[in-house]
């Protein structure tokens, strides 16, 4: 599987990305990449995304220190999900956690 | 934090849901939800979702009998994304796999 095979057409050239810590299996974030930021991180083995809010590339720990090393991208069955499998250097999440999913949805 | 927290604007009134594992911890699917197919989730026990494509509601297992008994929810600190934590009783994947994240991308 390339690039070139993935889905970008349907989210408007945005697909999610599953962040997941490569050896505790702990999703980190959810965010978005473009063809660019995919082909960034490949590029260079840190976590790149696109920011929907700021409308610009980035890469995790830009600004903090907190990189991610990409051991691994696995693509779903549909070729419009990815999972980067990261090595974290620090907190994944702005609050400075550990990973962004830190709420528990109650009814 | 309660549905009425989450942030289904951005997305318009969709969210990314991750479905993962709640005992092994791998990432099955990446679906999406509506405020109603999340309110199906909390109400039955199983995943509920929107289906993009079909442009309906649907429940996974509905045709298979695969259904996801999903145990916790999980909210992101933006409030636009969330995490389903499932037993899943059969391959989550269509086509058969435990799965949908069975393809590596190569450089």
């Amino acid at each position: 599987m390339k690039i070139s095979n993935i889905d970008f057409a349907k989210g408007d050239g945005l697909i999610p990305v599953i962040v997941q810590d490569v050896n505790t299996k702990e999703v980190l974030t959810l965010a978005y990449t473009n063809k660019e930021s995919l082909e960034l991180t490949q590029k260079t083995g840190n976590s790149w995304f696109w920011s929907r809010s700021r409308n610009k590339l980035w890469m995790k720990g830009e600004e903090s220190g907190n990189v991610q090393k990409v051991k691994e991208i696995l693509v779903d069955c549909d070729s419009d999900a990815i999972i980067y499998l990261v090595e974290p250097s620090g907190p994944a999440c702005h609050t400075g956690d550990r990973a962004c999913f830190h709420n528990q949805l109650e009814k």
